[in-house]
């Protein structure tokens, strides 16, 4: 493990705070000791065999800060043991990535000494969220002091403490020092060189790191795509022989770059140790609510909610209001369309500066109204995901998602599709395409980035004038205390879902109507080159830093993105089949050409179909490795089994 | 273990026969004595630990009886550490399936005193297959006897001898009381009931139980299109309109029965105990040809064979014979078009007796020419899978399976594809699809068991009678020497793959075309009636009893049926776009109907890859008690690992 090296100051004998455990200022007095406790009671009388620390412990400057502020740290024994219970995969001596256990430490690659440097910072404070997830109620029935937190054996206490408001945050600590040399390879060197993923990893964990190693490898992959593109804008090349040329390109393009993401993303997950790593139970997620009863699975008591009316309210109530909420932006969609009619044929009739300006305003409001219902959606489905009440955080997540997902791609490419297929205006396709790509890639950037970024600098620098106030002259290192205030006030990383997000609409406007403009793919590529710099540099001074999360992949999206290319193919064929060059070879019967086209389409379907079952999903060598290791525990098993039956 | 009670004649005391090993009449003496005493010795020296008997043993009668037949059999406590070496699973006191082990055998639910008849006969059977196939070489550099037979340490020592012709065949012996309360209750009882699965299972393994159980489900899955089509032929419904009803609810209800079907048969496998049971390590087919090198996944010595080598052949030779044949298929089709014109030009031209006649030859020539296809097509597909030499058996069965199916696929639709789609005759469609399924399964019904059965029967007669001569009056029972000598004559059952073909091309013929031909499923469903019972009873009096295979679900199959569903959606929705009916509706533009057929079409494939997915594969009351399986398993590894660290 590395000691922080700006922890010398506050604490104690060998204490390296790992995890900040901030309860709320009001927290009362019996809670909060039951709380410590607990995380510092020895892991045979329940506790979790942790250190824990008050931060001002007796030294609180000033009256506005939060006296409950604690820092989690703990033994190098006890975060080895607790990464054997998570079953951890670290480098073998041979090579291989195994499961940690504490008796066969001394095989294990980085392992020397006592283990000083084995785990890293992230993965200790993984263990030690882990650790204080799994606090359970034993006989207690509430929270000492809350007589409305009710406990039940088994109840994870941090969770309740969360859910009642008692608990405001648990984070882990930034390495000031690890950071600054992070930060430096990944985003301050101008150079070009890939990104530093095994360091990302190291530092983020194994979920950041993965959407990191996607967008770069997203990125190289529209580079083809880009540089096919560029004589299309360069030379004006109108015709669309060599536009279905392009389009035919991109769309196998589509299928081969996904497949091999896979691949790509199994190397790197069995290179982490992530790709065989057995899924731990899952607990209930904090806000599931039930009727206490016997778990079928564990045999514990906890809240149980019945499968059925789940599925109803997913059905009767969730699935209608998406739809609805489909239909209304369908709705203001062809209000805008509408509109900006009306105020064409204004400024047709008597062209003045007013009625420039008014055919500017439906696009306005069209934007901003997208903008708004977006964003009350947002909130909509939030509210509707948590009210189905899912048991597990990540079939809620995937609930979420899918929601999220099925209403942007409608608001973003809806209006695309009108004008493609109904207007079949292929210069105003074109003029939108780029009005919409470039506006949400300028937004986006300083909205999720700048933003931020400036929001952050005014806390920091209020912040220092206050630390310079008190001690002056500033020392070279901030002490550790202005550390976990400064941290503690950063905005919280939701997650790489927006993220993904907005990939996945890039992704979409360069794939779906690739053969109308073919610049597409060289803005997302240059889109993507700032946004690494600027996601870089968000997760290394914006956020808090998140806990670090074990990922084999990148899970929903790989089938959202292979969803959107699914539709690329019909989109494209469909644009194709509709342009003159193509209609110009069936002169007499438009019959004769969609038959044709929905022959081709149908092939390339196939053809999509059988790539993705021809490709293996994990690359052969990595397949041997882990047909190696499962050969090997079975062996093991056998030995075990024949040793038994000889004494037995 | 059940005793067999015919087997009480010849064998010891308490041993009981259950597997025969033949071996090649002239095979050398000491390769005899090799063998035999590999199969004796104990586990420590490096043999089975079973029991093998000679059956002559020196009362070998006549001199045309092969002397090298041995009996095998298996103590209890033997047998019972076989089980648990195989991870076999039994039921469990709660309940619950899991995998069995003689430290935990007082628990399971079956297992009274010294576990007598605890394990089926069939589980014995398939334990002492596995003894004899992991028999392997030590220090032995060839067989005894034969120079040529090379051997190195870890090869398979019954594969080797199997595959240099030293040993003639391996099959499990019948249980003939067992196998007259099965047929009893399978078919000779007339009824309207089940099939008895349970026992089935019992006698012949999950493999074969599995078949048995998607034959049954795919009949009453029929019976719905079945009532629903009856109506149609009955008052010559010949509304198109009701057609287009008819190929919807067709559509969404194959969906339905195949999703249906997965939840069933992980319903019956988690009953048997495989659907959670792990795959043990693969061996190398007996056919597999390498240079000796050092498997990357075991580190044994064994014969490898470079992947890439394997592709080449697959992807430059492999695929472009099936599409030479394919194509070749397709020509003969085209030959007997124009034949079957010229003959019926003829004979409107001048209408005689000879010229009536004329006009069947055609068929008949393609019906013989398809038949020779089919069977040179067969062989030519084996050869040129095992060319491919694929190390395992199942990578070997999948590609040849994957080859056999394309081409039977096109050689029984290819017509009716251009009957309907090319020649546009709904008449004539009709007419060819009765002749090709009626003539179809009357050729199978025939082929499949009244020939064999016939065969079995003039040489159960002949052995009989020899038996008659020798001994008068005959025994009540058959003894022991007949028996394995009218079993080692039998047929021996090549597995599901022909049973399953046959379904999957009936499957076709409902599905493909349903809405011009509606009686199809009535005669599928009158088909698959008889066939249970002509299966059952080619199993029970044909076949050799087969090893019985352990297995969760129809693997390949469950594809090839959902790939033959996504064909039948586009079928169906061209054939409807073609009826007068719909045409009707858009009078003045084809244009607009084509493109509201595909939009139907596409809008149907997105509805079966939703409900694909919404659909879960296992039913939740299944997945519950895997997940607390698992859970368990992981709390118990959890608490080894606490208790290792406690006293470490």
């Amino acid at each position: 493990m590395l000691k922080q090296p700006s922890a010398g100051g506050d604490d104690g004998s060998g204490f390296t705070p790992l995890v900040v455990v901030e309860l709320a200022p009001d927290a009362k007095e019996e809670a909060v000791v039951w709380l410590t406790r607990k995380i510092s009671d020895s892991e045979q009388s329940g506790g979790a065999g942790l250190s824990v620390q008050q931060l001002w412990s007796g030294t609180a400057e000033t009256e506005k800060d939060n006296p409950n502020v604690f820092l989690v740290g703990g033994s190098r024994q006890r975060l080895l043991s607790g990464a054997e219970d998570l079953g951890l995969f670290k480098e073998f001596n041979d090579g291989s990535m195994r499961a940690f256990t504490c008796a066969n430490r001394d095989n294990f690659k980085d392992f020397k000494g006592d283990g000083d440097g084995f785990l890293s910072m992230a993965e200790c404070q993984y263990i030690v969220k882990h650790e204080l997830d799994s606090l359970r109620a034993k006989s207690e029935t509430h929270i000492p002091g809350y007589e409305k937190a009710k406990l039940y054996p088994g109840k994870s206490i941090i969770r309740r403490m969360q859910s009642k408001g008692i608990l405001v945050q648990v984070f882990p600590l930034h390495e000031t020092e690890e950071l600054k040399r992070l930060s430096f390879t990944w985003y301050k060197k101008v150079k070009l060189s890939l990104q530093p993923l095994d360091e990302i990893r190291h530092y983020y964990g194994e979920g950041l790191a993965l959407y990191f190693g996607f967008l770069e490898y997203f990125t190289f992959a529209l580079v083809p795509m880009a540089l096919v593109g560029v004589p299309y804008y360069l030379f004006d090349w109108e015709s669309y022989d060599k536009y279905v040329l392009f389009a035919g390109f991109n769309l196998v393009w589509c299928t081969v770059i996904l497949e091999a993401w896979k691949r790509s993303s199994a190397t790197m997950a069995y290179r982490w140790g992530t790709l065989s790593r057995k899924k731990a139970f899952e607990e209930p997620r904090p806000g599931f609510r039930g009727v206490l009863g016997l778990n079928p699975v564990t045999g514990r008591e906890e809240p149980l909610y019945p499968n059925t009316k789940r599925l109803l309210r997913v059905y009767l109530v969730s699935v209608p209001f998406v739809v609805l909420c489909l239909y209304l932006s369908l709705y203001v969609m062809m209000v805008y369309f509408l509109m900006e009619g009306w105020a064409l044929s204004l400024h047709d009739a008597e062209p003045t500066f007013w009625t420039t300006v008014l055919t500017f305003v439906p696009s306005v409001i069209y934007a901003v109204v997208i903008e708004v219902m977006n964003l009350i959606y947002r909130y909509a489905a939030e509210f509707l995901t948590g009210w189905e009440n899912h048991r597990l955080e990540s079939s809620y997540q995937n609930h979420l998602v899918l929601k999220v997902l099925v209403f942007n791609f409608f608001n973003c490419f809806a209006s695309l599709f009108y004008i493609a297929f109904v207007m079949q205006d292929m210069v105003m396709l074109r003029q939108s395409l780029a009005t919409l790509l470039i506006t949400s890639q300028i937004l986006n950037q300083v909205m999720e980035a700048f933003l931020p970024y400036w929001l952050q600098r005014r806390r920091n620098k209020k912040m220092m004038r206050r630390a310079r106030k008190r001690a002056s002259p500033p020392p070279a290192e901030m002490p550790l205390a202005d550390q976990v205030r400064l941290e503690a006030d950063m905005s919280t990383y939701l997650g790489t879902f927006d993220d993904y997000l907005e990939l996945f609409l890039l992704f979409g406007y360069v794939s779906l109507f690739s053969c109308v403009y073919p610049l597409a793919a060289v803005l997302v590529v240059l889109n993507n080159v700032t946004e690494v710099y600027s996601d870089a540099f968000k997760m290394c001074h914006v956020f808090k830093r998140p806990f670090s999360e074990p990922a084999a992949n990148i899970g929903v999206w790989q089938l959202a993105f292979e969803a959107m290319s699914v539709i690329a193919v019909v989109t494209n064929c469909a644009l194709i089949g509709m342009s003159p060059q193509v209609k110009s070879y069936f002169p007499e019967s438009e019959t004769q050409l969609i038959l044709w086209t929905a022959a081709i389409e149908h092939g390339l379907l196939a053809l999509k179909l059988i790539l993705t079952f021809v490709i293996p999903d994990v690359p052969k060598h990595i397949q041997t490795k882990l047909a190696r290791l499962e050969f090997e525990s079975l062996e093991a098993l056998k030995k075990k089994v024949r040793a038994s039956t000889e004494v037995g």
